[in-house]
């Protein structure tokens, strides 16, 4: 059960808040295993729902589902140069594949004679082993496009963790796409991002700024990554998604070509995109406040909650009369309802906890309401309430989750518009990252300017927008020409 | 593309017709892991009809899904005596955490100061990190019962592996359930494998005999295990899902006790139950043959395939505009239907193809069709082609799909009970047992007499029925006391 008491408020300690809720709103708690957590589950029915509205996008786009094994041969990280610079390093490795009692009765310990000859990854991300797939599925350019995704876990040992945003263990989705065209296959890229842009926007109503990432912050093997970046309500950036076009090197790395049209063998072209658990993150820290989590109507569990208030039997049937054609229309119309007619607590503990909980709209009936018909209505963004008439409440809660939903995503972007600044000076620029927030700045292209600005301020390039202001200038650091401003932030 | 030529014929060699039609229907291969498989995305489409279909199922029931670690501390699996002994033995376990470069340059290697101070074992199954976190959850018997699911990868380090019927790396759901009094939990054990049952019998069309495990053939940690056995066409028995009651036996192992109404505090009594990837083989070995896959409509992708006949372009745009509205008729009446009008394949391996990949109504139809106002009809089952009219055909298919559902379940039937008999003589037995199938005989309730029968014969009980005869009699080995016949079969 929900504790309601006890939440941090954002302004005492924002992380500490966002621990506080993750943990009170029962979305997830860490295991009894570093740094892998338990998705408990009231979270995970949230990622159930972004699940199933992304698996629907994917399969618009003809991608189809398939999945690979968990483990990946340690030699595979190994072909691709730059994959195993950037995955090899923290990585759960499997030795052995027996246990045997202990000759001191103490328990089971590894059997050393079951080492196996070359070591297993538990896979970080699934390039290699897709690829090294793909070899045997693709053979001419009639095998191509191949368009797959896989909802999978994956591992990355991470040394600090934090529930949903950077865990040991984590969900997600990796789309791995082959063609026979650099062409088709950098589309793909640049569609997928705006797929992730599309969900993010009009279904977490988290606003993004779409671009691609500068050299130092490609994935590890890509030729070109692009990136959703979104402003959680501390001023730091969370990025929350990516594409990456991945040129031949996969198909070089793993050998998969295809015969083209003129009967000659080329490699094959390649990119992958993936979101994962991390959203979770996002999604609380866009939306939420000192009272519990505000949830997107489009991604909400229990969209409507309807608690009956009487003080004795007969009340409770009259309100449960009304109630049942009420539940029943809605369900018509779409909308997941919960009528709360449990005994064993009280009015304003249900309120609390589905305050908490972020039902964006909480209905709440008793026999004066239904003489007068009407009901109260709370709606958790704003958690303004009003009276409304009975008659028609199920088309007005449907129009109102709409207007919750319009109005958070647009309170999530007035706020990162309010902290988005322009700087021209590195001076300013050192100034204003303290303040938090999206900076818009000139840069002149070089990684070695982009580490010192990260040494000196923590801020890093979250991403070159295909957006806004395209003028060239002059970079704030060196002073070398800049051909447009970047995006810094501090992120998580 | 599927290869449809040299599917190998059940007659000559069962095992590998079945092996021959998993790689050539598209459904999986295996991969570079060892015992590791590839689901396609034509095979993971059926998984995932079935998950959507249990999914929704648990759902009814009130079961919630949430998520739990990969990766298992080792000292937990110790923790359940008999957990332990049925577990430990095959597992993948991690020991370091780190890779890093070669000194020699050759690649990367394990960096052994990246050693774990316990090591981790690849979940098994997961009773005992789940249970290790109910502890946190369960208090009172107000937070009770608790019923939980979780869609997951698992693995158990088999030596010998067929495609979905036993590999290292499989998928499947494993439902927890915490309660307060034994009655609830052993009336949920039951009632998990009704929900398998008719998962079995309504949607794969899969008939199975529901009962429980003889001590020997229990889950390793479980008071009682209860099980649907199916048959093959081969004769040979398939355990197609299990549901355990646990008793407190993991509440005692993991210290969960909850505090009664009176005030005392109580272990908390247990079940956990799972079908996994291996109903994918049931699935097969049920009703496909010699042509390719039969699926059950209720779980196909596609379950109508349209295919036009033309010879020119006119006929094409003809055909073309008579089939359109077909196809939104059917699909407004749920139907899941494909209009195949490539142009880069001819009609017959077309026809081939949805044979081999078991398409359950196939219309072909071409322009002199349209002109007498019909189409042709076959039926993946039987084969059989008809003509029926064009007028109301999508409500023609409609039905055909139910028929054949029913037919192929007939079939099934059919073959089970031609295939089982009543057995009184050890000898008889024996002798029987070598023509497979199932063999209901009296067995004196030991588990030395069960192992002498699988010592000689290599047939094992597969259930003790809750069906059938419940006549007493005398074992056929020892001619001692039986309390009633029990079924005996070799299986997978």
């Amino acid at each position: 059960m929900a504790e309601l008491k006890d939440l941090t408020k954002r302004s005492v300690n924002y992380s500490q808040w966002y621990n506080d809720l993750v943990l009170k709103a029962d979305l997830a708690e860490q295991s009894a295993v570093r740094g892998c957590m338990v998705i408990k589950p009231y979270g995970y029915a949230i990622w159930e729902k972004m699940q199933q509205t992304l698996d629907r996008m994917f399969k618009e786009q003809g991608v189809q589902n398939a999945y690979f094994p968990l483990l990946i041969p340690k030699s595979f990280l190994s072909r691709e140069a730059d994959h195993v610079e950037g995955f090899a390093k923290e990585c759960a490795v499997v030795t052995h594949y027996r246990l045997k009692n202990a000759p001191d009765g103490s328990g089971v310990v590894v059997d050393p004679e079951a080492r196996l000859e070359e070591e297993l990854i538990i896979r970080p991300t699934s390039e290699t082993i897709i690829w090294n797939t793909y070899r045997n599925w693709i053979h001419s350019y009639r095998d191509l496009p191949l368009l797959i995704n896989q909802w999978a876990n994956v591992m990355r040992w991470e040394m600090r963790t934090r529930l949903f945003l950077r865990t040991a263990e984590f969900l997600w989705q990796e789309g791995h796409t082959a063609h026979a065209t650099s062409d088709e296959a950098w589309e793909i890229t640049q569609h997928m991002i705006n797929v992730y842009a599309d969900f993010a926007e009009n279904y977490m109503a988290v606003p993004v700024i779409k671009g691609k990432k500068s050299a130092n912050e490609r994935f590890a093997g890509a030729v070109e990554t692009l990136t959703i970046e979104a402003m959680m309500q501390d001023g730091k950036a969370l990025q929350s998604g990516t594409s990456h076009f991945l040129g031949q090197n996969f198909a070089k790395a793993f050998d998969v070509t295809y015969v083209n049209k003129e009967n000659k063998p080329e490699y094959v072209w390649a990119t992958s995109w993936g979101v994962s658990t991390r959203l979770m993150g996002a999604l609380i820290m866009t939306h939420s406040d000192d009272n519990g989590l505000v949830l997107p109507p489009h991604l909400a569990p229990i969209q409507v909650v309807i608690i009956p208030i009487y003080k004795n039997n007969d009340q409770r049937d009259e309100i449960a009369a009304v109630v049942d054609p009420i539940v029943k229309e809605m369900r018509r119309l779409g909308i997941s309802v919960k009528f709360d007619d449990a005994d064993n607590k009280r009015p304003g503990f249900k309120f609390a906890d589905y305050e908490l909980k972020g039902v964006p709209v909480r209905l709440a009936i008793g026999a004066r309401d239904i003489a007068k018909g009407e009901v109260e209505v709370m709606r958790r963004d704003t958690l303004e309430k009003h009276y409304a008439p009975l008659e028609g409440i199920a088309e007005y809660c449907k129009n109102l989750l709409e207007d919750i939903q319009e109005n958070i995503f647009k309170k999530a972007l007035a706020h990162r518009e309010s902290m988005t600044r322009t700087v021209d000076t590195y001076e300013e620029f050192k100034e204003e990252i303290e303040k938090g927030g999206f900076i818009l700045a000139h840069w002149d292209g070089t990684t070695e300017t982009e580490e010192k600005i990260k040494e000196e301020t923590k801020a890093t390039i979250r991403c070159i927008p295909f957006d806004g202001d395209t003028t060239p200038g002059v970079c704030m650091v060196t002073g070398r020409p800049s051909e447009r401003r970047v995006l810094f932030a501090r992120n998580y």
